[in-house]
């Protein structure tokens, strides 16, 4: 019997305090969307159960036969042919447990485990800003700062899962220490987390999120101007990141995404500069390689936790 | 009738005074090998006429029944899908000429048109240091420095061919000068022609060659020691672009090659101090995360270029 519902995959994104799940179809389309809590602190028998039952209710829902599988974005260094999880600051009683493979034991289906900034870049370019490209790098900027990798339509993982690691990329020599053990990583001079830190030596505020540096550098007063000097050192690491990702990569396409994308109109011109500077590819090719915003929002794991199970060879073991 | 030698591609290696070919088989054995002078002064139909009839000779003498393409290799940036050299220091009379189907057309084959540096990372995966992964970076120090990139046993050429152009990644903020444009250049601080600059910077001579500076740097006197401060710096930048490739990749392989390998027992120990000190990602990684010499030295780009036929998609016009 033919099934009544197309062909559809059921995507995931396990985010540090909330878990989202939804099914969607070849096309791309949304048809549905849960979310929920999820409670670290309570162990990794009850994370499991979270992630099970809410597949289970999007699978109930729209039948087993039309599932072409299932995809699962979780912060962390992915082994990605083990399905493992092997290193993660917000998963630490998830590592090197068999995750993927313990899901589909429970669920009976093809489950795919994947980094979340990757599901993210892989979710811009199905159904985002990359829509158009096969070829694309995403900068997520945060707390700290992330990365995704597309070449060719798929993910360059590396081979312990830390391919696109781009935040700790050394933007500043002589820079900032980082809990990496390196210093000057463009995380630690353009992540909010920096931005707050900039807004402190700068004598504006103790403790002021990104956002309030951005409506700070609106002001025309001396404040103003000091927040404005902030956005510019920021832009200007970021700025030269980029120019390094494009001399690597030459692809048409560089997405910026995060909560400080509103202060673009700030650290994207000295980023730009920068960029300008840096890159003689840049120079070259500029009205074709493109530094934009990725379009997705916090839904672009999603998309590329769904995506996955289409783009991915399914395993021998699988 | 079946042919009487196994399935054999052409490889070409266009470089700045001579060019070579090879008809090589599937299983890597060179049949053959030839070398000639090229003028690239005597204009384009000149080359064109080199290249058509070094690759016919061994063609007549493998037979048209197995040759299953022809590769070339070139210094520029090739529009792949095009087959032409858009950017050349060396060859500006083949830019933006159809090279690629010309030389196709007189020889009634399969062509395939690659940047010099690209072929040579490829090679160095077929038949070199690279056999055993599908993932490498290769970096070739000689007057300039270039690059190649492969992922999943594939070249990332980007869209404009300018993937790779790893010297004119900023090792060196504020620093020297480049042609580019841009300043501070790996390959303004790490090529042969850097290391003769410093040499004069350091008044221990006005043109010595890297080679001689490595010879210097083997003495026990004060001008020992000036070199060896030479090949220190030389390496930290090395390093410090190595730290961004890893972090970028997580590959499992790097690769340097070129005529300043010998002076590795320099160079190396303060490059690899700069990989360790910059690179969280090859501090976790580390025995698995390699970093050393290409072993095929300038036969690399003639393995490449042979084994592109059975790489890449044959195009549908062809």
């Amino acid at each position: 019997m033919m099934p009544l519902v197309n062909e559809y995959s059921i995507g995931l994104d396990l985010g540090g305090t909330n878990l989202r799940a939804a099914a969607i179809d070849r096309s791309g389309a949304i048809l549905e969307k849960t979310s929920g809590r999820t409670e670290f602190s309570a162990g990794r028998e009850a994370v499991m159960e979270d992630i099970v039952s809410a597949i289970e209710l999007l699978r109930e829902k729209y039948g087993t036969g039309a599932l072409s599988g299932i995809g699962i974005g979780v912060p962390g260094f992915i082994v990605f042919k083990e399905g493992v999880i092997r290193n993660s600051n917000n998963l630490p009683f998830l590592e090197n447990f068999p995750i993927r493979d313990e899901i589909s034991r429970r669920l009976g289906s093809f489950v795919i485990l994947e980094n979340d900034a990757n599901a993210a870049a892989l979710g811009e370019k199905w159904r985002g800003a990359g829509r158009e490209v096969d070829d694309l790098v995403l900068l997520t900027l945060g707390t700290g700062i992330g990365g995704g990798i597309i070449a060719g339509g798929r993910v360059i993982r590396g081979f312990a899962g830390m391919g696109g690691e781009l935040g700790h990329i050394v933007a500043v020599p002589n820079g900032n220490p980082c809990g990496c053990g390196s210093q000057g990583c463009v995380e630690k001079h353009a992540s909010a987390t920096a931005v707050t830190a900039m807004a402190r030596l700068m004598q504006l505020g103790e403790n002021l999120s990104s956002k309030e540096v951005y409506e700070l550098a609106q002001r025309t007063d001396q404040a103003g101007g000091k927040a404005r000097e902030i956005w510019r050192v920021m832009g200007e690491s970021l700025g030269s990141t980029l120019a390094l990702l494009i001399n690597t990569f030459n692809f048409p396409l560089y997405l910026l995404s995060g909560g400080m994308l509103p202060a673009w109109e700030f650290f994207g011109p000295p980023m730009m500069a920068a960029v300008e500077r840096q890159s003689a590819t840049y120079r070259l090719t500029k009205p074709n390689t493109r530094i934009e915003k990725a379009t997705l929002g916090n839904e672009a794991g999603l998309y590329g936790a769904a995506y996955l199970p289409w783009v991915e060879d399914r395993p021998a073991t699988a």
